[in-house]
């Protein structure tokens, strides 16, 4: 599997489903974009969306509570259905649940997802759920609805527009780097036979914010509301789960552009970068790579740039341009770096 | 978790999922039936299923090709919507694949899903991948469509209708008693360190409609279009994926009746009643607590058994009552069993 990669995978996988399309032509975009589409009626489309998250691939349980879980597990699939420029609706949700867990930790689990579902104005519809002999698994999915004249895909950019990103880049990596240091440390009390006082709590509170960053992400729902009632339609969008690089790369190819984006403009808070100091780390490769930050990435023409100007959450991070060009970084000393050189997060080419 | 069992499981999933619900007055049932009912527009109203396959509780795939497997995990969708008498219309499916497959098992499941998918007309619109540390484990939700004046419930059966079921039953369980014996021969060949040369196709091939029916079952969506062409719509319905006994309960439950069914007219086929013979066991068991057939239950009023009398896939075995009469199977010499003290699978209990 590692020869072909996460990417290679989906291409095979696309191909298997490609004859299962002609059946229904209401579906207009089937696998390819962050949500498929579906036309169930001529004035409505439907995004859906499903993310799985498996134990000790996607979490840990020794530094992820619960309930953070469960609301991490709704935010990662409403940012899908955001990333259409679509509001969430319903959601399915399936577990496989080992035998070591008890009813308290479920319903914990499952608290932190309603307490997300409410937050966003999703339902939770129903789901399944399963014994597993092995670890956690969670499945979520979820369908989201939005106008034609709203819907947002990966592909709409043009070159010569802006490009844009909402928050700050680099916190979820923090996050994780921190919580897989302090994992250490309590691994190694235990190997020592040490009892974990510490006052853990006060060491982590200066970094709160990045933890809360990987524990629990929020999908930008505020910035499809701010869209939506701005009457602004990207021309293109995506979240970039998988790192600002592969996923900006993944708007282009889709999109037939170019890209030149600058380091100076991507927005990296001083608190990840004195925590990449601290860890001797480097918080540019931490926005650049760093999967799960649930960020939008999209892009406008120039002349809507009045329209999100006042908008403290978005920032012009560079320009889309011709194919021909690739995709590049801008660094801090002008040198133009190929972004093709460096990857998000694959899950099976490592 | 045994303690409260899985329908203990669901009640508390449904408690915290209920505070969910206001904000989507377009959800017109959430937890509690074979699908959510959802309703886009005023012509159509959608339903909305998910299942979870997971490795060494579902299925071993030392007796499951993984081509059957894929197409398994579609029926189920399949035959949860089929049970609300809906059309599927589009799936999503997502994987956690063990680092031991290759890309070619991949493919090979997902092209037993693409099969399946085309042979009931709904498309694969999407999904997700991710690496298992543990077991394959398959998730799919499924979305079908339905008109307002077709859609059936599980809650819509009052007493004095006929109780009707499609199909025979008996024969999964008994397939999988079979594949759990030559299992068992495997195993024990391979401890002992003999080659597993025996012709075991050339022995299995005077079960190989048993065997089939556990590891391709088919969803009975040939019923659904039987009752669309006749304009039939069944007072209430359920896919009998836990056992007759178990599912039985809970549409009696759902609609607030009792039910009487006549052991003498649960369909049997006489092969069903020779493999239980031959493994000493009871073909009667396997109909009643057997999972995994994939039938539907269904109740219709007196007066439209003209309009399924000709159907040779459709028999009556018994009818509804007044729920205090409580929900009983009358055995071949008249005596009436409380079928309450029969159940099906629960993951948890046991």
């Amino acid at each position: 599997m590692s020869e072909i990669g996460e990417f290679g995978l989906i291409d095979k996988i696309a191909a298997l489903a490609e004859p299962t399309l002609s059946a229904v032509p209401e579906l207009l975009t089937g696998i390819g974009d962050d949500c498929a589409i579906y036309c169930p009626s001529a004035e409505l489309l439907q995004v859906a969306t499903t993310d799985m998250l498996v134990d000790q691939v996607h979490f840990d349980l020794l530094t992820t509570p619960l309930r953070h879980l469960g609301s991490k597990a709704i935010s990662v699939n409403v940012s899908d259905i955001c990333a259409m420029n679509a509001l969430p609706r319903y959601a399915l949700i399936s577990l496989a649940i080992p035998a070591s867990f008890s009813v308290a930790m479920v319903e914990e689990l499952y608290l932190g997802m309603s307490l997300a579902a409410k937050e966003y104005g999703l339902a939770i519809a129903g789901g399944d759920s399963s014994s597993s002999r092995s670890g956690l698994v969670i499945s979520i999915s979820m369908i989201g609805e939005v106008s034609e004249k709203e819907l947002t895909r990966r592909s709409g950019a043009g070159p010569g527009e802006l490009l844009c990103i909402t928050g700050s880049l680099g916190g979820a990596a923090a996050g994780l780097k921190l919580l897989m240091r302090e994992k250490e440390i309590m691994l190694n009390h235990i190997e020592n036979n040490e009892s974990y006082q510490r006052s853990v709590m006060a060491d982590l509170m200066e970094y709160r914010e990045a933890i809360q960053r990987q524990l629990l992400p929020l999908a930008r729902i505020d910035i499809v509301r701010f869209f939506h009632s701005r009457a602004l339609r990207p021309s293109s969008m995506i979240d970039i789960s998988d790192g600002l690089s592969s996923d900006l790369q993944h708007l282009c190819r889709q999109s037939g552009v170019g890209a030149l984006i600058d380091e100076g403009r991507i927005p990296i808070q001083s608190s990840t970068r004195l925590i990449a100091d601290e860890l001797q780390d480097d918080a540019l490769t931490w926005a650049l790579t760093g999967g799960e930050e649930y960020q939008l990435l999209f892009t406008i023409p120039r002349e809507e740039y009045p329209a999100i100007a006042d908008n403290k959450e978005i920032a012009v991070i560079g320009e889309t341009t011709d194919a021909k060009e690739g995709v590049l970084l801008s660094d801090i000393y002008g040198m133009k770096i190929d972004l093709s050189s460096i990857r998000g997060f694959d899950h099976f080419s490592r």
